[in-house]
């Protein structure tokens, strides 16, 4: 036995929750502080998600004592609190692994484990995916009975899409059990009314006990049945209307509603699951949880906790105090010129979907809070409340990671580029995202805004370009103006960035070498990735040209043209989907024009991409120099 | 004067609403009489929507009677309802051309007039727009100060964007009024507990009356002030509570909320507008209304009437039920094909987001009615819930039209293709549909499905073909398949659906004469004016081959070979967005294999796309046969 089983020895000797469940249940306490340490010490040293899985430790335990998994379905919202829940199940030792290339991934994910249910990593898809699943169950006569349990915290369940599973719950055969882990926070600091609303709720202790009592005991008195779903809603509905002179949200939606409990009190919660777990038809258990629980620091700042990087477990120190933030990233660039631009111009309002610090909208927000709305985790209302904005004179811009944003495709279509309003969409986290892995690539941003007619497309190569994008954008008066950008440090040096706008639809030339083999054309930072591989070409004796074309849409035709006449073989490179962006409007270009020139497209292939650092990811993809390169000295053959 | 002025005399001499607010209120039942009157008249031979509007008429009159519109801005969410707002805001005379090519739209349009304030077509985004004006508002210390009114029917205020709004209302300066107009309806019987909810809802008109004269005597006597919002709200909710034990939803939003009232009582509608007007903060007035109001055969039967076509104003008799409902559409040869499978296999179940006749799923609920789940006007919870389904061994079919798929799009990415989940996707309304116009045109679809990974993309040319693709794809064990068809009859005459299957990426060959000039290739119906276009250009002695691709992903290697290596020009033709769909696609393809063949690309332009008849439409992309044939000319001579 080495060191870890000494120091957490229930912990370790379960690998997989059938373990667990021959625990007594006074040695779950100690269970729930072994889980903590684990995780403290191990994200200290190998990062990721913390204070979300922190607050969700008794919660994890408490479902995998009660409940049958994976017979029974646990459904993660989001799943950066399900780090207990792959600890107990079976991946406490490749848990130094997680969210490396081939490693575990932060987030539920099928493909890792049984247990882990269904694609998570986008809030709010919890209750209907386990809707969905609970129906199954019930059309498909299993048995023994499947429960099916969704848990989603206070940020995700004040999304669309989580009402609208809600909305649906109780008008289809289901036994859905949804948990709500009420922190009262989102990544940042959570909006919204319905969050208020949750804050508020305070039915009495001596109603909640009453209340799973007089069930208990009427169903051993078969005064009632399980199936009169019905019935016993009411019932319930007006005993608790009776003792607290309240109605629910939830219960207004016909939804069963329990709590609120402490969702540290391991006990209650087993007891309360254990009561409920039984009951026919839809649930909603409501437990107060603090996110960073059992970690003092994390506690008191939960959201620079939220993923804090490496740090010291014996004091806090976070290794971005200990040496400062690090380089200037892309997001820094974008919030700092946003306040600029605010400063001058008192039509600009910016919107961000539960992002602040995410995006750096934060610091315009700082400064001028009345003129910045965080709209929660809404991305669809965010974008038609801007639209909202632009018509009546304001100058909105839309700040959204670009996979999130794909939940606005249709806003961005019906609520703006219809009226060809003005509204900016800065699309941070634009291409490969790394560790976040599969479903937070911004893989599709490029395609999706290249299908939306009045749009503009744009991405910089370098921050300077980034500001005199946004320069331009925020000055016009009409017509919606997308500018995509990648996590990570800001890449300078892009020339000279004192002018106060951009000609749109005009690219630039990197290089444009006497003799030169090959033409490439790039959008983005992936310049960065290519200009590297045009100088390892030139090793080969293979001299190129380099375009930026800047905008996707409109084309710079001046430089298509003259790379098209041209007639050397041409390579495109796009940090994107190959399937319908920068290469595919190159190709669509030359084809009207009738230039016979052989095109390479390369960009993201048409496959879901994993986890990874970025520099693992871009060459998984070709994306690197060194694949650049080869993909430049083949087209040079042509 | 001529005969409709004498018919409805006050409603004739209505150019703006500044005429009508000269009325009296003793006039307005009559004005809302004329109004009818005249939608009866003109409806009945220029087929439009129908009851919704005429449910409307009362609360339409009160608005504009109340508010200074169009310095108040109404938002009509969707606009089936706004006829009667077209009527009094200049466009009685040029209602006639509702829906037309060059006519007046049949939603709201802010191109058509002043009045007409936000995009209106798809459901649930008037609260996030509204909500933006209201901000701006604020923002920009307009004065007087402007109102802001969202009307919203109570299917679409279950949509999610709708929640969102309603969530992020409270926290962010606004005095918004929502209308909510229950008439409980969607276009079908509407779902969801939300709309069960509200038919229970019944505040004492008591408390209603009491609440309103306290409050206006609590502010004369400046006792409270408007601004002092919260402690308001507070004060109106234990009121409330006091009296009727009861909280509200909006309430628990932070929205004061006012009804139920009768919708069709103008006078009242008219005060308590007028009371309400002032209040600060948003606000939601519930009025309960029906649909067809007035005209007893929709008022029975209010689903057939939404848009019943033409009919006899005297008798009722709807043309449709005259003449026989006229051919087999595609949504039909879907439906009834649906039902086959779903009797032969009973791991199929189909979902519908609140289009259950629009969709034809109908053909199967009503025989097997515990397999198929209309939710509502939720496109992302539909597809999600789907992707639960998928999870656990069934075989869902969404059934959606294209362009409110839109709104599905991070839902299909993340819910169904990074699983390769089994989900079906049946896609009504595909390419251009006619006189619903910009906002309902299917424009995308082919291009956003293509930047799927895992999605098999498919579109049949006739209804044999359909058949055979929903068999091949409902057959899957794994992988989303989309299956894109457009609104209208089926074309009949695609050769043998006996067949069980189809092969996937497996185009097929419509003709290939000796000598062919030009290799023409299709997806989807449009081949049929493509084999016309073929047909003239044969006339013109251009000699074409004709290939109907089926699957846009993937795609059929050995036709693009053959088609590639003959070198012949190409023509691409397809009824959806010229960028990202099969011509791009071509071009991609034939790039990789270094093919030279000259290709035209023809297809929607990027540029979004008027209301008029399909073939008014085509012709005007260019997708008309004599069109094609132009390009297939042109092409010849490449």
């Amino acid at each position: 036995m080495g060191k870890t089983e000494d120091k957490y020895p229930l912990l370790c000797a379960i690998d997989s929750p059938a373990d667990l469940r021959k625990l007594s249940l006074e040695q779950l306490p100690q269970l729930c502080a072994e889980i903590r340490g684990f995780l403290i010490d191990e994200l200290s040293v190998h990062p990721g998600h913390f204070a979300s899985s922190m607050g969700a430790v008794e919660l994890t335990v408490a479902l995998h004592y009660v409940f049958d998994t994976p017979y029974d379905r646990i459904v993660w919202d989001v799943g950066h609190q399900a780090y207990g829940h792959k600890l107990l199940t079976g991946r406490r030792e490749a848990f130094s692994t997680n969210r490396t290339f081939g490693g575990l991934s932060g987030f539920p994910n099928p493909d890792e484990s049984p247990y882990d249910t269904f694609t998570a990593g986008h809030a709010s898809n919890s209750i209907s995916a386990a809707l969905g699943m609970a129906v199954a169950t019930q059309l498909q006569h299993e048995s023994p009975r499947r429960n099916v349990i969704a848990v989603i915290g206070d940020a995700s369940i004040s999304g669309g899409l989580a009402f609208e599973g809600l909305n649906n719950a109780a008008n289809m055969p289901n036994n859905m059990l949804v948990i709500l882990n009420d922190n009262d926070m989102a990544i940042d600091e959570n909006v919204g009314s319905l969050n208020s609303y949750l804050g508020h709720i305070n039915t009495s202790p001596t109603y909640n006990n009453l209340r799973l009592r007089v069930f208990n005991v009427l169903k051993k008195l078969r005064l009632v049945s399980d199936s009169q779903k019905g019935r016993i809603l009411r019932f319930n509905n007006s005993l608790k209307s009776l003792i607290t002179n309240e109605q629910n949200i939830f219960e207004g939606l016909n939804i069963r509603y329990f709590g609120p409990y402490d969702g540290h009190d391991i006990h209650k919660i087993v007891r309360v699951l254990t009561d409920i777990k039984h009951m026919e038809g839809p649930k909603l258990l409501h437990l107060r949880t603090v996110k960073g629980k059992g970690f003092g620091p994390a506690e008191k700042n939960p959201a620079e906790w939220h993923a804090p990087g490496k740090f010291d477990p014996a004091t806090g120190r976070r290794a971005e105090e200990v040496n400062g933030p690090g380089a200037k990233k892309f997001q820094d660039v974008f919030g700092d010129e946003l306040l600029e631009i605010a400063r001058r111009d008192d039509k600009v309002v910016a919107i961000t979907a539960a992002m602040l610090s995410g995006t750096s909208v934060a610091t315009m927000q700082k400064e001028l809070p009345s003129r910045v709305f965080d709209v929660g985790i809404s991305e669809g209302h965010g974008v038609t409340f801007a639209g909202g904005l632009a018509k009546e004179g304001l100058k909105p811009v839309v700040a959204i990671y670009s996979s999130f944003l794909q939940r606005a495709y249709d806003s961005i279509i019906h609520d703006v580029a219809i009226r060809s309003l003005p509204v900016v969409f800065c699309i941070d986290r634009a291409g490969i995202v790394g560790e976040d892995g599969v479903t937070h690539h911004g893989a599709f941003d490029l395609a999706y805004m290249r299908t939306v007619p009045n749009m503009t497309v744009s991405a910089p190569a370098d921050a300077e370009t980034l500001r005199l994008l946004m320069r331009t954008a925020i000055a016009r008066q009409h017509g919606p103006f997308a500018i995509r950008y990648p996590r990570g440090k800001a890449i300078v040096g892009g020339g000279d960035d004192t002018a106060s706008s951009i000609e749109i639809g005009k690219g630039r030339c990197l290089a444009d070498p006497e003799g030169a083999k090959v033409a490439v054309l790039t959008i983005g930072t992936i310049a960065s990735e290519t200009a590297d591989a045009i100088a390892l070409a030139k090793d080969d004796g293979i001299e190129c040209s380099h375009y930026d074309m800047i905008f996707l849409k409109p084309l710079d035709s001046a430089i298509l043209d003259k790379v098209g006449k041209s007639g050397i073989p041409v390579v495109t490179v796009e940090d994107g989907t190959v399937n319908g962006g920068l290469g595919s409007a190159v190709l669509e270009y030359f084809s009207k024009k009738g230039y016979e020139s052989q095109v390479t497209v390369i960009g993201i292939p048409d496959k879901f991409v994993t986890q990874g650092s970025v520099a693992q990811l871009k060459a998984l993809c070709g994306l690197d120099p060194e694949s650049i390169r080869q993909t430049i000295v083949k087209a040079s053959k042509k």
